[in-house]
């Protein structure tokens, strides 16, 4: 027999949220939840509204997450698990009564709006039984994961250079005030003083740490608001030098026409490179030194790999996307919470993004912003 | 309030099936359909187990088709749509015992193993009230229906070409007795006389008659079997003639080694061009007469289409795949089915491929028989 | 001390002209040639003004090929080597005068413009000491010899599949009259019966015959003419049968929007597959079953292959195109002329199209119409 | 009739070297010069056997420079113009020489080895009435020079971002010593403080210039030697900022595994952005913002542009590359040493890369020197 699905609530999210529809897909790909309760909204009617849309029962659409966690916490079928999918400023408040209130999170990123609010809840979620997951999506496509077990073998030797990017195009020109999705992204009160640089720039910060296992030391920034009036940047700059000597660029940018979601790694060791990029997931360059590149794709003939393989749903050549690498994620969270009802625990633990990741998020964040505020000075990530 | 959910069961797609989990997923991802009841596998033990592994209710787990029928009609809460993923032998029969309990039918393609089945079963659906979808899923990518659109307003002018294949590497060679997904692929009596012509040529034929709008009225055609022993088909070569004078090719393999599922089409008309590939489902190439080839991506800010917007659940630049498109038909019958709960039908019905596309696949694929054993013979698809 | 240059004349190719340009830059290229002499067009005025655009000697301009023959072989410093780029129906006139006067010859495709005349230079070719080399010049390209070799040592295994295409755009629509490079094309007079096929179809025929090393034993073809009132075919289908049991598919057009000079090649053997597309020429793609693709590209540092190296002029990563690949040719022949003044011979001469390889398109060429003309009846090409 | 070929002279470009063969087939292709002396090596011997190989007479096959500027100029038909290909340390004194004989210099690049060698090749070449050119080869590309037209006629919109890259793997191990090519580029000496940066930096920084038409006001720099004991940089990561308020990256490295030449460039405006890459340079995307992005090709029928059809020798879809972009500057010098002759100048002197693109070169690897020693402290070009 199956184990039964966790049972899951979700803080944000309702009518006119963007990531809160995502993060209810990929809880249904696998099969391995069921959305049983929401505060969807802070706007009391919009909670209720889009509690319906979502056939969550009457009861349990509640309008705020304090009194979803006290009511859920008080039912044999409570929520197992909470999904946050509020904009930034939330994150710190509801995870915070999560994890204290021994729900399991499953919270967006950046983890907070602020690197204090970052190491505070990492006291708190090493404290708490719960189990805390960042949704660094990108991390469950199964040809990262095959390339991140390729550096660790040495595939591609010693690393030297880490160049990675994430440009899009959507905030090119201002944006009308009605638009939600741009409107919360480029206020400092609740997106955080980051602009492009949180909401992206962290992914692609992220990938490069995920991939490459190296640490950034420090930074050299710059940082720009293309569009006149917009108070946070729409464009960040940044070379990085890595702990073991290793060097890198990382370039963000919202306003770069032609760039749908451009996030793009390449990782050069002294024996070869390896090249992906998100657009086109479905596919891993490794190119070795004096020799053809190779095309490696999402197959389970050939990757002799139990952590890519176990990402992959259907035939090679059918392409899986975005939702499915989101999906991975769920259900690797979903497996940890099942082994621990018996109070086991799973090796995918460490392939999930948790609040480790948030925090050296934050770090990274911090520093760019300082280094750029100081004229691009190389600014440590641990000072 | 949204529609309850639609209440679905589903024939084969037990232990070791593929495309079973697949109409599962695409079910699940747009949340209208909750699985309820199965006949899984003609194996009562397999059948049983396989749906202790879906979750469902021990007594909806079904050992036959017949059964299912039956007892769920006698409920109130009884399946609404029953979903048919068994080897192709097995279609005729369980469609033909679900319309005739007036069960919708959403039956995977090629629709029967014969022709003369399938012109019955289109008598039989044309006489029932309940609604018959055939899941030739590639026609549910949003940029296969823009190109549909794009054909049909004339961006590409007259149409002369169409080329059209379909190869794959998977049967490349002899296939060890246990592989289930080969074993009733080349085995006549399951999967027809058809191999590769069958399995994925279907798929190549209707994609082209999706797209292009036009029938074709006459093959000459050339099978082989290059694995020595196999009694189907594995590579087809067709030329065709459309009725309004246009040409075309089809090639469709299984023993073309680097190609994954390389489903692509070509349409030149006298003023244009389009290309898509399934395996870079989110661009089309548009390639006017002596002008710059233009990429289109899945948008919903530029696209100027309902049928393509309605399909696209994450921005651009976020790859969606085989999964989505699959989902989009699933969710279109979905909408079909709730509106026929009140009595009403809506525009989407005619984008949803059903009994008549079965049935020209079944001409197409038994032209392109008589044309190979007539040493390519020119042959009509309407004698 | 290199050895002296080559003396070229040029019959064709006079002002308004294409490929005679072609020619004479891939003659300067290595610097092996000298074109000391033309009879470069039928129009006497033209003829010698174009003669002073090249800076050839007025006593050397001519109004004939047979008064070139003549006068040139009377000096002690005449031409060794003639380049024949008139249209296709002046091929064998030119040809035949150049083998009787002991010139060698450098002759654009097709041939000639009919299989006998074919055949009647072929006696010819073969009872004279002068060199016959045919311009098929996409062998020249580095990447399609290697691809060769990678077949003839057995890379790719026993071939099964061989689906080549040839594609273009340029006569869409129907050519205005003063277009000189459409209106022989188009003229069956000049040009041949056969369009599209002789133009290009040849160099899709050749490339296939050349890479594959398979030679067609009998075609089934359907050829159109989608521009009304053009007395030639513009486009071609073509299904191939080989003599050792492999198959194919050839496809080439000139009324196809969006393709530029679309030549590629895929051929599948029952360990891997190999393709190169001549839009893209400096990368060659071998896929073996079951592993990932490998990107090959134009280097002298992983290559072993003397015969790929030798086509090489500038480093990896550095394009090479069209002129280089025609420039090869014309230095291949250059080295058999050179060795040929001391009495020798040099291996790189089966490497070069010659009046076999003429012969055997005139021979794809005769069997495609006919088969066309009996509705696509299986035709051999040695009946 | 056609002017008389430029009579060309070489400095460098012996056996065993690389960029003067480049120089020779790029002066060949278009037929506007001959090589007709020259002091190849300034090994005696080998500049006599290299001059015998490439049939230059005896007597004009010279052990030195000075000895051929001063030869040539008492000869009636001495040479017009120079082609510099030596180690960049040589440049200054040839091109000076030469200058001051009034002999006409194509120079490859870097100009000088030092800003002040520069600075003083500037003044000389002013007050000198020879012409002098510098081989930024790939200006020449008609797609390039297609994207300059595009930028300044507004196409893209006010540019707002420059990242360009040029990324090598051949230096990725340590070089042996008898390599020629990376010898004297990693010998501070003979090449200039900047290893990676000077000998492919400079054209990554020419691209963007030319082709942005913005100036770079400073730059905040990193420079790496991954290969220990290597005495130049062989990474080089640059942020930038130009005087209009753009902002830029520029990385260029000889230790990326996997890239061979990978020159590439993309602007970034408020309208739309524009591509360029080396290694296929046959075409040009523009990405206008929330539209298709179009593949512009190298095609004489739709590029409203005199520049760049001037530099098309071939229909479109048949690949020109590297040697015919440098052909082009070649041709472009020829046309303007032509009207020389005659006493006028001619529109296409704008084009050619010439003392002043230089000069910023040198500029710009000065400051890149001096940032990274500084910690990367922003530096200007012009302090």
């Amino acid at each position: 027999m199956a184990a039964p699905r966790i049972r899951l609530g979700m803080v944000g999210g309702g009518r006119g949220a963007f990531i809160g529809a995502v993060h209810r897909i990929a809880s249904r790909i696998d099969d391995k939840y069921e959305l049983v309760a929401g505060a969807l909204s802070s706007n009391p009617e919009n909670a209720k509204a889009s509690a319906e849309d979502l056939l969550i029962a009457p009861d349990r659409a509640y309008s705020s997450y304090e009194e979803m966690f006290k009511d859920e916490a008080a039912r044999d079928d409570g929520i197992e698990a909470v999904a946050i999918v509020t904009p930034n400023h939330m994150h710190f408040p509801v995870a915070k009564a999560a994890l204290e209130a021994g729900i399991n999170v499953i919270c967006d990123k950046p983890v907070t709006r602020t690197l204090e609010e970052a190491l505070e809840l990492e006291k708190i979620a090493k404290n708490s039984d719960a189990f805390f997951a960042l949704t660094h999506n990108y991390s469950g496509y199964p040809l990262v994961r095959y390339a991140r077990e390729m550096v660790e073998r040495g595939d591609i030797g010693n690393i030297r250079l880490v160049q990675v990017e994430y440009p899009q195009e959507w905030m090119t020109e201002p944006q009308p005030d009605d638009n939600k999705q741009a409107s919360w992204r480029t206020d400092p009160a609740r997106s955080g003083a980051a602009g492009c640089l949180g909401d992206i720039g962290t992914h692609a910060f992220q990938l490069a740490r995920f991939i490459s296992g190296q640490k950034v030391s420090s930074v050299c920034a710059d940082l720009t608001a293309f569009v006149p009036g917009r108070p946070v940047d729409d464009n960040v700059h940044v070379m990085m030098r890595f702990e073991n000597g290793a060097k890198g660029m990382l370039w963000t940018s919202q306003v770069a026409p032609g760039c749908e979601n451009g996030l793009r790694i390449r990782i050069f060791g002294d024996k070869a490179g390896l090249t992906w990029a998100q657009e086109n997931p479905n596919e891993l360059w490794l190119t070795p030194l004096a020799a053809p590149a190779q095309r490696i794709t999402r197959r389970d003939d050939y990757l002799d790999s139990d952590i890519a393989v176990r990402g992959i749903r259907i035939p090679f050549g059918h392409p899986e996307g975005y939702l499915e690498a989101f999906a991975t994620i769920y259900t690797d969270v979903a497996e940890v919470l099942q082994a621990k009802r018996e109070g086991k625990t799973v090796d995918i633990e460490s392939w999930i993004p948790g609040i480790d990741t948030g925090v050296e998020g934050l770090k990274f964040i911090t520093a760019v912003l300082a280094s750029s505020e100081a004229d691009s000075r190389w600014t440590p990530l641990n000072p």
